[in-house]
């Protein structure tokens, strides 16, 4: 088991010296796909998916028995601007609903599978309304982060980390805004459901808050502009590449924290794919800025880790194809 | 259960008066859509087939638990002309694999709790070579419906109809050229990976087999163009909208068989939706043909039923979330 960071350097220096896949892993991966039975790449992505899969893993013919959902919740100061459709309130309301097992991400949990763990975080004390201070100190990034660390099962094949946090596409925006330049407007999207007016709000409030929150690395940003469960979906994802975990990402707010650590180390998601692209506007360019090729679209908005969620049954497919199928020659068929 | 059509006019009949789907089921799923847990509209193409999926069912808040995976096998006198890539043989030998379990379906179906059955239909007496004699007499024809409408379990939830046969995307191809016109280039791919030398000669006996099978309905074109699996699949494809199951449309070819049906009866599809798009360069065409958008676009061209037994997941997550999470009354979560 990786050993547990004290400090956000301890953090730095992790981002500065990541693990890579198992290369001899990962070609046995390749070797075992050309022979399985199936015209030369008949399975498409799956049989990409596989072999990264199988890479990240160590195993050239892997399983995929025990994934893990760790959702995380936080509150944001941002909110009191009136960022949202719905009030601050709702996000204790959705952590019970997620501990009683009654939100989306719990069924889409049990359908693949997938154990759920939910971790509310300070919800009594949302963040400080970033367009006036930072929304974290240090103290309070590092918590948040080490929160995410820690709620990563060691035991787990893999991660999808979702989060719950009324104003945080807000927030996200912040983080996307912040690292990619262009205008406030480029990375702000309707989340729930706001109105033009509120739109146009956002997008002021995303500007003041990035104007005012200038330079440093991608965990001054997360602390600056995110939120904390922003902020342990990053301790999360990075624990989980320490680990051997791969991971599914999220929508956009799951991937504004995936952006905080790819700032400081480019190769920082190389053990994710994108689970989807969603509703959400921004969404498509956050993806193309880290690189990543979304497995589903299907419009979903929600958060709560869904979109990750439901592609778990994509890449449980591929790792079955690749590591339960008959090659040629146990089948006796003719390769062409 | 539904009666068993004696003669090719029955099919007709049943075509000309197709069950429609349960309007109180799916105004009562309608109505539940409005009171989960989630901002409205949130889980994007899952709500719609939730709703979708209810209606068929008869049941405002159905479980999806009994997925059929049926696969159809076939042999193609039009393989004689050199269209595949892989020698007629490997029909028999996929067979046995399906049957040892040793194939990607057997992988997908397993992976989604999906039971699998595999119909071998007349191998060893391929159908005539269309660009001489028409593929399937009326019998031929009818004797194949028949297999694919007693393939179907009544107590299933689902059907996902998937193939195999040597020279089957050359039938899927002609169909479609016979169906909708252009030209023979239009319809043809590269099926298990012709080169393209194959793609042209495709394409002539593709133009050939359809300049020689011109006019009659829909059942006509399955019979003179396809295979027997080809008219399996459309005949399951009817049983199942007779029984209230639901099916998720795979490939080039399963989309051939079901644009058959719909050739006859505009209406025949409603209970169908698309599982994926494939790699085969006319599926989307088709798709668009038949008005369905694809839940899924990961490159795949394999056929056997595996783009649509993937889709299952996708449909197991809709219906999961549609039926088992909480309102907002349920959840005490204020609606926005």
């Amino acid at each position: 088991m990786a050993q547990t960071p004290a400090t956000l350097d301890d953090f730095r220096a992790i981002l500065g010296a990541l693990p890579g896949p198992d290369t001899d892993a990962a070609a046995a991966a390749a070797d075992r796909n050309g022979q399985l039975t199936k015209p030369p790449a008949a399975l498409g992505r799956l049989e990409d998916l596989a072999q990264w899969y199988a890479g990240w893993r160590g195993n050239g013919r892997p399983a995929l028995e025990n994934p893990q959902v760790v959702i995380f919740a936080g509150n944001h100061g941002v909110a009191a601007k009136g960022v949202s459709a719905f009030p601050p309130e709702v996000t204790v309301q959705m952590v019970a609903n997620f501990e009683h097992g009654g939100a989306a991400i719990n069924q889409l949990s049990k359908a693949f599978g997938a154990k759920m763990d939910v971790h509310a975080i300070d919800l009594d004390r949302p963040t400080g309304d970033f367009t006036e201070t930072p929304a974290m100190d240090d103290a309070d990034v590092l918590a948040a982060l080490l929160t995410g660390w820690n709620a990563v099962d060691p035991q787990a094949d893999l991660l999808v980390t979702g989060e719950m946090g009324i104003g945080n596409t807000t927030a996200a925006a912040a983080i996307a805004h912040a690292l990619y330049g262009g205008t406030a407007q480029d990375w702000v999207g309707r989340g729930t459901g706001v109105d033009d007016a509120g739109l146009t709000l956002k997008a002021q409030v995303v500007a003041d808050g990035v104007a005012r929150h200038k330079g440093g690395d991608g965990l001054d940003t997360l602390a600056r502009l995110g939120g904390r469960e922003i902020a342990a979906m990053a301790g999360a994802i990075l624990r989980a590449r320490v680990e051997g975990i791969p991971v599914i990402l999220d929508g956009f707010i799951c991937c504004s924290a995936a952006a905080c650590l790819q700032a400081v180390a480019p190769d920082a998601l190389d053990h994710c794919v994108a689970g989807h692209v969603s509703a959400e506007s921004a969404h498509p360019a956050l993806l193309a800025k880290l690189g990543k090729e979304p497995l589903l679209s299907l419009g979903l908005r929600l958060g709560e880790g869904s979109g990750a969620a439901l592609a778990i049954g994509v890449l449980k497919g591929a790792v079955a194809c690749h590591s339960g199928m008959a090659t040629f020659a146990e089948a006796g068929v003719s390769a062409g």
